[in-house]
């Protein structure tokens, strides 16, 4: 990487970064743990982040937990985390629906888990769609399957249940033209353990989009919503902030999109030959996602805040 | 549309293309019947047509149906026709995996009907995966989902039994760079009566490929294998045959990408407003789907063939 605009962030540059920020989000899944594991040296590391005065925060685009069940899970791997630092995709989308979307006191058909129906209950929004819906009759049954006429929008998550008669349901929803429709996050898969993985939330959203001939909002990285949503809330200055994450697609481009320093670690999915491929790519796009710096993992920043 | 490329097919005209052609290729739905009704004049068009010499062939994308279930279905409606003459995607694939792809006596993961499944068998290609396939487990159990090592190909057509756990084993074997990969077609949405629509197989498909990151290859309109196939077994000269449909992004590029000639009815999807729409682009790709013909309905074909 000589030459590069992105490099390895270690001694004085380390330093200097930690002082120029007084806020770190971190990507989850491959930056602090990797499935139910804590990255070695993690804990340690956001722990001393938190005592040495800076505000730390979670933004994972997995629909699948509330913020309380990834603060329960962050607190049993030794993390020390409250909910109001975490913003999963789950939470966000609910927010995003009461406040960019009006949706409080209203019903959406919801393709995801029990934890988004959860966040939405938590800010008024009543749902229906969680769970199985298999199919029965022919394609004259599926056109005029029953719609719930209170429901304003199509809220499409990670749903384990998805099936030909939730995608149907979902287009004679986004067959009326003012029936809102919105996506956690377009992850295309869900990387597990040994380059393994199962398909994500991008594949169902892209098959209800073709269906429905139309774009779904996202409110997951790279869209700004997740950022915007932290920050407002917490007064964060986008100047003073650092995003650190292991996806090129999703964090460092979420980071470049917000004017945030970036910080890519190589413990998750994307690998300092992809940051040199779109280095090298002439494409302005490609580009926004070559992040500052990069660590080997977020391990790597323990010397800085140790002694 | 004074001025276009697309005339109206009546008077000496249509008698003048009569006479240029051996082979008419007829779409099904919103061509010759919509759903279970004939559309008006269109028995007797076909009858006729064969009366005077003419070879008639059936080209459909819908992959429900056997070859011998669609002769069935248009000989209640009053079509004369042999299933030799009917050439859907159910049939086309199975000869595409038998010919192009010399899968005759191996085995495919296919997500389709069981009307794909017999056309499969008929040729000699056994299947796994017709029918339900419920979640159970976790993302790790799905990643390590059994697959059968005997299957050399992942297939999907019309799929009302689509779920994310057949998704997941479509992926999975995907990921196995030597399994190939083939679709019926890309059609987004299934029409109906008044307007009326459920998801199409190419929603499923957009589904598969996103997780698999690849491209399947499709046998249905408007690629040119279905033509290919029936010219290739009925010595079909490409020079004097008709085409016609209702949807120009489909039947009219197929007939445009096989040098035929074709001939847009109004009795189903496509409009002349989309005609024009096309025609004023100034895409070339666009360009192709403007047809040499239109007429209101193929009874408009009568007047020749009559008296």
């Amino acid at each position: 990487m000589s030459g590069s605009k992105c490099a390895r962030l270690q001694g004085a540059r380390l330093q200097q970064l930690l002082d120029s920020v007084d806020s770190i989000l971190f990507d989850c899944d491959g930056v602090i743990w990797r499935g139910d594991q804590p990255i070695p040296g993690a804990p340690q590391v956001i722990n001393l982040l938190k005592r040495h005065g800076k505000r730390v925060f979670f933004v994972t685009n997995n629909s699948t937990k509330t913020r309380r069940m990834y603060a329960d899970k962050m607190s049993t791997l030794g993390f020390d985390v409250t909910e109001q630092e975490v913003f999963g995709t789950a939470f966000c989308c609910a927010a995003f629906l009461q406040t960019a979307c009006g949706l409080r006191g209203q019903k959406v058909f919801l393709m995801g888990s029990q934890a988004m129906r959860q966040e939405l209950e938590a800010v008024g929004i009543r749902q229906t769609g969680v769970g199985p819906d298999h199919v029965s009759g022919g394609p004259g049954d599926w056109a005029n399957v029953p719609l719930d006429p209170e429901v304003r929008a199509v809220v499409v998550g990670f749903d384990q249940d998805f099936s030909y008669m939730k995608l149907n349901r979902a287009l004679q929803y986004l067959i009326q033209k003012d029936c809102l429709f919105v996506g956690t996050n377009r992850d295309t898969r869900l990387p597990l353990e040994g380059g393994r993985a199962v398909p994500g939330t991008g594949c169902l959203l892209q098959a209800v989009e073709t269906a429905a001939q139309r774009q779904a909002q996202t409110v997951g990285k790279p869209s700004p919503f997740m950022f915007d949503c932290l920050a407002s809330q917490f007064g964060v200055e986008r100047e003073r902030c650092l995003m650190v994450g292991d996806r090129l697609d999703t964090d460092i481009l979420l980071g470049s999109n917000c004017g945030l320093k970036t910080l890519l670690t190589l413990t998750g999915v994307s690998t300092l030959e992809d940051v040199e491929g779109h280095e090298k790519s002439g494409c302005e796009e490609r580009r926004k996602m070559v992040p500052d710096f990069y660590v080997e993992s977020i391990a790597d920043l323990l010397p800085a805040l140790q002694g």
